[in-house]
C-alpha cells in the first residue's frame, strides 16, 4: 500500500484558494467581499450536490454563475453582467497556495501527479496555466464534466484510475474538503485532508488516513512506510 | 390541472418548526442555542445529501445523531450521552406550525393529506401523534426510509404517487425548503413553496408553481383554475 503511483489533489481549496475572490468581491460592495465569497461557495457546493441528486446535470461554470446569482440576491448586492463576468474571469485566477508548487516538485518524480475537480475544462484549463502549474501536473487535470457527475459520487471519482491507470488503492487523494475526503476514501483511495484551519472533519463514518496543515507535509508520508493504519 | 387529487407536506420547516429545539439547546449552553440549532439543521441536510451521494444511506436519525455531533464539536460544545438522547428526543416534539392543523382541516375534505419526510419511521411516528395530527392526515406519513433514498433523489419522490395512488401531476407537494421544492418539481408534482421568512429561492433552474407565507394560504389556491402557468 505504500507504493503511491500517483497523488491526485482536488483543485479548489486544496490547491487553489477559492475565497481570493474577497479581493474583487471587495472593491465592488465594501464590507460585504467575506460575507458573498463565503455564500457564494456554500451555494455553488450545494448547487452541484443538488443537481446530482436530482440528475439535472449543468457544467460546473454555470452551477458558479448561478450560485454567485443566489449569493448577491441573498444579500441584497445587485450584480451587473460586467460585473458578474468579471467575478467569474477571477475563477480563473485563483491564488494557488504558497507551499502547491514546491510540494507537487516533491511528489512528482517517478509518479503522476493530476488536479480531479468538479471545475468544468473551461475553467481548469486556464486557471492551471495562470497559475504555472502546467509543467508540474504530469498527468494535467481531469474534469468530472467528463462523466457528467459530480463528486462524491463514486461514478465521478472512477475517471481517475481509469485515466491514470493506477489503481486506486495505489493512488493518493489529497483535499482540503471533508466531504470530498470522505467521497474519495468511500470510493477507494488512500486520502489525505489538508486542514489549514483547525476544522473539524465531518461525521460521514469514514475517516482520513492522513491529515496535515498544509501540503508541504504530504512528500515527507509518502514511500516511508504503510500510510493507512 | 386543477383537479388536486392529494396534498402532500414536507415535515421538517414546513409542518414543523425545526428551530423549536434552540429553547432545550440554550438551557443545556447558555448563549449557543441558535448557533448549535442553525449548524445541526446545515449539517443534517448536508449529511442525507452527501450519504445519498456516495450511496451510503443511514436512516435519517442516525444522520441527525452525526449531524447534532459534528455540530457541538465544531462550536466547543462538551455533549454527553444524557444530552444528545434529550435533544434527540426533542424531534419527536417539535412545535407545529400554528396554522398547520386549521390548513390541514380545510384541505381534507376529498383529497389524500400526508406527510413525505425523509425523516426515519422512529422519528416522523411520535413527531405526528406529539402533534395531534393524526386524524387530519388522511393518509399519514411516508418516510424516504422505505426506499432508503433521501430528497431530492427522484426515486425517494416516487415513493407518494405510488403509495397514495394520485399521480404525481394531480399532487401538489408543500415544502418550505427550497431544494425540496425544486427536487418535487423536478419529479414532475405540482408544487408550493412556503416561504416565511421572505428568503430567496435557489437557483437550479426550477420555480414553484405557487408561493405562500403560511399554510393558511394553500386551501384558497386549489381548486379555483389551474395552478400552473
Amino acid at each position: 500500500v505504500q507504493n503511491i503511483g500517483a497523488v491526485v489533489f482536488d483543485a479548489y481549496g486544496t490547491l487553489f484558494d477559492v475565497h481570493s475572490v474577497i479581493v474583487r468581491c471587495e472593491a465592488e460592495w465594501p464590507g460585504q467581499g467575506r460575507s458573498l465569497s463565503q455564500l457564494w461557495r456554500t451555494k455553488q457546493l450545494e448547487y452541484s450536490w443538488l443537481r446530482a441528486l436530482m440528475d439535472r446535470y449543468e457544467p460546473f461554470h454555470v452551477v458558479t454563475a448561478e450560485a454567485l446569482a443566489y449569493a448577491c440576491q441573498a444579500l441584497g448586492l445587485p450584480l451587473s453582467d460586467e460585473t458578474r463576468a468579471a467575478l467569474m474571469e477571477q475563477y480563473q485566477h485563483l491564488t494557488v497556495y504558497p507551499e502547491a508548487p514546491s510540494a507537487l516538485a516533491a511528489l512528482g518524480p517517478g509518479r503522476r501527479l493530476a488536479i480531479f475537480s468538479n471545475g468544468s475544462p473551461a475553467m481548469l484549463e486556464p486557471l492551471v496555466a495562470n497559475a504555472g502549474l502546467t509543467e508540474l501536473l504530469t498527468s494535467g487535470w481531469l474534469s468530472a464534466d467528463e462523466v457528467r457527475l459530480y463528486k462524491p459520487t463514486p461514478g465521478a471519482y472512477a475517471l481517475v484510475p481509469s485515466r491514470l491507470e493506477v489503481p486506486a488503492k495505489r493512488t493518493l487523494f489529497v483535499s482540503s474538503n471533508p466531504w470530498d475526503v470522505a467521497g474519495a476514501k468511500n470510493f477507494g483511495f488512500l486520502v489525505a485532508w489538508v486542514n489549514r484551519t483547525g476544522a473539524v472533519f465531518d461525521q460521514l463514518g469514514l475517516t482520513p488516513d492522513l491529515v496535515v496543515t498544509d501540503l508541504s507535509q504530504i512528500p515527507e508520508h509518502i514511500g516511508q512506510g504503510p500510510l493507512t493504519s
